[in-house]
Formats: structure tokens, C-alpha cells, sequence
């Protein structure tokens, strides 16, 4: 897609009815929304989400949109900004992989804000969503990796664009106002990957909403900003090292399919890295009892690159547990949920159990393997072997993928939370936006 | 100066004492106060200015800075936002050459909106100022043109961090926090130059205002961020096209000069291009009577390129006036006030007096002059003449300049305001942060 092509694309997007919306797609956006939710609670009472709501409640202002872990609304731009940098405190929310980037924790929070601001309703919010994630996806792959590379985390930048869409959509804004709030965000949109390990991160996401809220409400009372946010010499896409016409090679940019629909969800808290190898290993403990103690030897099949990454032999710390192939080898075959937090316990370290296990274990790189995938082969004494491949990027059963969900939320928020919020994003088309916020307050 | 080297330059800079700032400097920060404020006031009434502060009055909050033009008080942050943004709304502020920014609008209204959320003195808001003001042209000139030329617009990226020195100072963080800070706003900053033209151009220096409160906002609450905001493969130099050193040649990095001391003040509301054609115009006129009607023909020798910009030959508009060297040649002559916005009307342009003087004008590129030079010739009806060059960058002596600006604010605001501001700004020692502020509400 050429660059000039790109924001009457966008535009046309934009106002997609909710008909005409790929329900593979709204389904996999309504799994998000119950995610980022239990994520975003998850990570309320981090010291990042305590430092942002201190700042945006110190400036107060008008009723508008729940904060998270709070009791109280705001604006809905502050709102936007405290929930975007809440909800990735703990870097376990959705990811894309075309674009790079995280869609939920930057264009949620604008979607819900602006939706509570217009007293509309959840499924609005999840409609909005979609089309601001769509959005942020396309304009990601059009920026392509040389965006990426030169420091940007598209998170925030192409996250931005998204958020914009979504409140642009959520405050009923002509194509016009829309295509001016897009060229006003165009230059407020920013984010850097050097924030990497810092609260820097999570703030990209919330930034990023907050500047979507901040530029649809501009332009619906008439700001104006250049008219193509995207093309021309000293646009956006040029002067963030976009690549011309887009890095990513893709014959069908209709909108019968929405690349959001192959969006993947973290469901372990541990480097993204072993997270094939995981499911690997819960694939083979699902098929039928495995007697750990008759298992001579369990061999992990990883891309090469990924063992400067996670392949931590004896770790010391529950930090660096999450970095350990072995280990967490070992866990799962001891039947530890890793969904959850507290799983990843210092005094873990020390399990002899747990360490003798691990031992056992044998990380093989080989560069037959995509980088999303693993292979586990289980050693029985005696000879007798089974084997289980995973690729993240397979597709998955929604169904399935929901229940799985509703675990990691169980491990994260409990079950009480987890079942009630599990029951309002199954039923939105009977709460209002409100309704849905209100959750986040806590 | 290497990339490496200019956070700690930065930093130390932040912490330079009221005494130890270059008085030349700091009297230039003065009067870049007091015409700030002049072309606040004269831009209030602007169609963006309504917007924006109506955006920012219906978010509310706790009252604690001035909107310019209103007769409110919002959160810091917010007042920053509308202040910087109506403050450039009639592009009639200072600019800095070495640095191509225009520092008032992005920093004063930090400064301002911190200094009175701290309780702080006037003088306070003027060293802050100056202090964030240097900081944004040694920042602006290591990231050197070529950020420039790639589309960014440094009042609003050097500005953001600008901004976010003087708010830092005067929310007194510690030089760890400052730090973080700027680390912080090294994700925030943005703004691009395909804005000009749009109100999107004076939003980016409300932006960059808001910026700045909002990352010392947050740092001073202990939030954290990347610790070097310009050195790094993925530092903000590295992704926004920053020469690597800079590419201005400065042999003095030291704190006994300011560069900010060469800031350059707008006197006449029409394109820049033609100022040093009128102000050496303005030298002919003051230094004796010139007999108009007794000239054969006026020689007007200016730097070619500005010959694609500025010299409109017949306007027939009010603006197409601000781009023709023989109508404003011929109004200088007539005695009309070009500082003044109501002097551009369109009426004039059928005035058969200027259409008949503007025909003796001649407009001669020469590639001998500077693009910030001119020089005329006024050839009298029988051969004799007399010429006078002028060049934008040679030095004014504050005094003068002092009587051109207060002339300026009495065309723009009426001869009360201007006197009033005038007396204020010459006496800062006696006011508060809030009584300055309290100027700009009307």
C-alpha cells in the first residue's frame, strides 16, 4: 500500500458498521477486553499505577471515566492515561505480532473513556476498539520494522492512530473531523523503545491513549492539523523512518478479514520465549498422565536465538525463574500454574525437588524451528519417547482460548472477580460502558 | 559535544544559581516575558484559542494556573497546554536561529502554570525559563538540521525538554529526578513541521508545554524512565534523525554565555523575509525627513530566495500583503504602523496612493547578501541617494529594544495593557508567579 494510500484506507476503515465487522475478529476483541481488564486489576496496586492515579487525582477535574483501582472518575483523557499505563504495568496483556506491538493497553482505555464520556454502551466500546486496532495494525505494517528498529515501540506510535480511530468512532465524528484529529495525533504520536525496564514502558501505552482522547476531542470542536497524516515529505511516515509503502508484503487489505483476529494473548508470566515449550508440555500432560519420576530426560527443541534469552540453568530469583527454560520445565511438569504471580516465588529456587527435575531437562537450539515455536521430546527410561510440537502462532480455538483466559484471570484476580467479569464481557450487550469501567475501579 | 556527554551538560546547567546566570541573558528572557504575554493577550481572541480552552474548561480540575483569556484556573498541566497553544496562535513570538525553535511559547507557559502551582515569585518563572530556554537551544543545536529537515519541529521537541528543565526547577527536583524527567519526556516529545499552516503548529508548542509539567510531574512523584534521554541506539537523538554531535560548531560549551541571549524578537506582523527590508527602511526614516514624493525609485537588494517567498507584486489581500516587499516598502514609506494586525487590510490593497509607490520599488536578488539581510537604496529625483543595510542578526542594544517591543504591544493590546505589562515586567522582584498569570486571564 502506498503511503498516500494509506488515510482514506484508514478513513474508509473508521466507518465499517458493526454488521460488517469479521465476528472472528469481535470475538477475539471481546476476549481482549476481559483480559486487559484482569490484567489492568492485576496491576493496580503496582508502585507505576499508585505514581500515575496520585498525579492525574491531583489534577482532578469533571465525573467522567472510572480510573483503575480507584474510586473515582475523571476526564477522560486522564483516564486514558492513568488505565493505559495501568493496564501494562505487568507487561502480560495482548501483542500483535504483524505490527509489534500491544493493542489492548494502548486503544482500550481510550475506547472505554470516550465511550463512558457519551454514555454509550460496552458493545460500542468493543466495536471501537476493533476498528482503532485494526487501524494501528495496518498503519503498523505500513511502518514496518524499520520503524521499529530505529527505537520506536509502535505501541505508542501506531498505537496512537488506534486510539485516535477508536475515540474518533466512540465521539461520532465525521469522516472529516476524523481525518483532521488523524493529522493532529500525527504530531503528538511518540514512544521509544529505551524505556524498556522502566515505568517508561507502561506510560507509552497510556500516552498513547490519553493523545487519542486529546486529539478526537480537538477536531470534534473544529481544530484543524494537516489533512494526511501519513504521506508527503515531512508526514509522519517519513520522518519516523517508515518504510515506503510498507515493509510487510500482504495481497489483501479488504476488510473482509481483520488482521486482528490472529492477535495472541500472554497466558503464562514469564518470558514470551518459553511460552511455546509451556504449551508444548501442557499439550503432553493433557493427553494423559505422564509419571514425571519414570522420565529419563525431557529435551526442548527452541530457535537458537532464544537461548541468549531464557535459558537460565540455575536461577537465584523468581525474576530469573521467568528467564529459565529448565525451570519452568520442571514446574509444569510439577503441575505449578505460571499463570499466576506468586508462582514465581524466590524460595522457589531452592526446591530440591524442582532442581533435581530441572536437570533433567535439555535445551537443544535448532534453527529448524520459527522462533514462535518449540518442540518437547519426553525421554522414558527404558527408551520409549513422546513428542509434542507447538507454534504460538497456530491458531487457536476461541472456546478454548477462553477458558484458558478465565485460568490466568483466576490466578490473577481470584475467582470470584474472575467469574464476574468472565460474565459481564460474555453478556455486553446488556451493560453500558459505565457498567464495564465501573469494574476496573477496583 | 558527544551524545554521551549531554545529559550531565544538561543536568548541570538545570542547577545553575539566579546569580551565576549572564545578565544579558537573563534581561533578554525579560523582555521575551513581557512580548509572550503581549502576543498571548493579542491571540486570545483567535478561532483556536476558543477551542482549545474550551477543551481544557469543560475537563476542569483543581484551580491552580491561568488560562490565557479566561477567567478561570486549571491544573497545571491543562493551563500549559491552552497558554502555549494560544501564545503562538498569531506566530507573532521570539525565535532562536541556532536552534530554528521558537522558545517562549513552548517554555513560558511551563514555567508560568509550575511557578504557580509552587507558590513562586515572577523572577522565579524568568530563570526558570531562561534556564529551560538554553537548555532547548544546546539540546536543539546537537540535534542540528537535519532533524529539522527531516520534518520535526523543534519548538515543539527541544521545547518539550525545555519545558521540562524549567518545570523540573521549579518543583524542585533533585538532579536524580530531573533525570528521569527528561528520560521521561524523551518518549513524549514530538511535533512535525507538516502541521505549519493548520492550528495544529501552535498545538505543538502547547504540547510541548504539557509535556514538560506532565514528566515533572510525574518524576517528582518517583516514577522512572530511561536513563539517558539522548545517548543510545535507541535514545531520542538516534530515532529523530540528531546529527551525531551535533552539527553546529560551538567552540564554548561553558555557562558564562547563553546562546538564548541571541533570541530574536518579531516586530512586524508579516513574513519574516522582509524585516530586515523594513527595518533598514525604518534607519533611512529615523535618521532624517525623506521627501517620499521626490523619490524616482526605491532599491530593494535582498538575499534570491527570499525572491519565492516575499515578494508578491500586486497583493490583493491582507495576507498576501505580509508577502510583498514593494507594498510593505511603500506602506513604511506612508508611515503605517507594520506592527500593528489590523494595518494588514485588505481594503489597502486598492489604496492608488501604496499601489503607485509600491510601482517604484524595485526588488533586486543578490547572492552577496544574507538571507537575514537587505539593503536599500532611496534614489531622489536627480540622482542623489542613500542607502542603509540591515542585518536581523547583529545585535540590539535592550533598551532599544525594549521601546520596539513596548510599541509593538501597544499596536496589538492598546496603550493600557501594554503599560501595565510593561510596568509589571519591569519590576518582577515586587510579584508573584500568580500576579504575572493573573495578566494573561483578560
Amino acid at each position: 500500500m502506498s503511503d498516500s494510500a494509506l488515510l482514506p484506507h484508514i478513513l474508509d476503515l473508521a466507518s465499517v458498521p458493526r454488521h460488517s465487522l469479521p465476528q472472528d475478529a469481535r470475538k477475539m476483541a471481546q476476549l481482549s477486553l476481559f483480559d486487559w481488564m484482569v490484567v489492568s486489576l492485576a496491576g493496580a496496586d503496582q508502585p507505576l499505577a499508585h505514581i500515575i492515579r496520585d498525579f492525574v487525582m491531583a489534577e482532578g477535574g469533571v465525573s467522567r471515566a472510572a480510573v483503575t483501582g480507584a474510586a473515582v472518575r475523571l476526564p477522560a483523557r486522564a483516564a486514558a492515561l492513568a488505565n493505559g499505563t495501568i493496564s501494562h504495568a505487568l507487561d502480560y496483556d495482548d501483542t500483535h505480532f504483524a505490527y509489534i506491538g500491544h493493542p489492548s493497553v494502548a486503544i482500550f482505555p481510550a475506547a472505554l473513556a470516550a465511550a463512558e464520556d457519551m454514555g454509550a454502551s460496552a458493545d460500542d466500546v468493543v466495536d471501537a476498539f476493533l476498528i482503532g486496532a485494526e487501524s494501528a495494525c495496518r498503519i503498523g505494517m505500513v511502518l514496518g520494522r524499520d520503524h521499529y528498529d530505529a527505537g520506536f515501540h509502535q505501541t505508542a506510535t501506531s498505537g496512537a492512530f488506534g486510539a485516535t480511530i477508536a475515540a474518533s468512532r466512540l465521539y461520532q465524528l465525521d469522516r472529516a473531523a476524523t481525518r483532521a484529529a488523524l493529522g493532529l495525533v500525527s504530531t503528538r504520536a511518540a514512544g521509544l523503545k529505551s524505556q524498556f525496564g522502566t515505568m517508561g514502558k507502561p506510560f507509552n501505552a497510556g500516552a498513547a491513549a490519553a493523545n487519542g482522547i486529546e486529539a478526537a476531542s480537538l477536531a470534534k470542536r473544529g481544530f484543524t492539523a494537516s489533512t494526511d497524516a501519513f504521506a508527503g515529505a515531512q508526514s509522519f511516515l517519513a520522518a519516523h523512518h517508515g518504510a515506503a509503502g510498507g515493509s510487510a508484503v500482504i495481497d489483501d487489505w479488504s476488510f473482509d478479514q481483520f488482521f486482528f483476529a490472529a492477535v495472541s494473548h500472554k497466558l503464562h508470566a514469564c518470558c514470551h520465549g518459553t511460552h511455546a515449550m509451556i504449551e508444548a508440555l501442557l499439550l503432553l500432560l493433557a493427553d494423559g498422565a505422564v509419571a514425571v519420576d519414570d522420565l529419563d530426560e525431557i529435551q526442548v527443541y527452541i530457535a537458537p536465538r532464544w537461548q541468549n534469552v531464557c535459558d537460565i540453568k540455575a536461577p537465584e530469583t523468581g525474576l530469573e525463574i521467568k528467564f529459565s527454560y529448565v525451570f519452568l520445565a520442571a514446574m509444569v511438569l510439577r503441575g505449578i500454574n505460571l499463570a499466576a504471580y506468586e508462582s514465581y516465588d524466590d524460595g522457589l529456587c531452592h526446591d530440591a525437588d524442582l532442581i533435581a527435575l530441572a536437570k533433567r531437562v535439555k535445551v537443544i537450539g535448532d534453527d529448524q524451528i520459527a522462533d514462535s515455536a518449540a518442540r518437547v521430546d519426553l525421554k522414558r527410561k527404558g527408551g520409549q519417547s513422546r513428542s509434542q510440537s507447538f507454534d504460538l502462532l497456530s491458531p487457536i480455538d476461541p472456546m478454548l482460548l477462553g477458558t484458558r483466559l478465565l485460568a490466568k484471570a483466576k490466578a490473577l484476580i481470584g475467582d470470584d472477580r474472575a467469574n464476574d467479569l468472565w460474565a459481564m464481557t460474555n453478556a455486553l450487550e446488556q451493560v453500558s460502558a459505565s457498567d464495564l469501567a465501573a469494574k476496573l475501579q477496583g
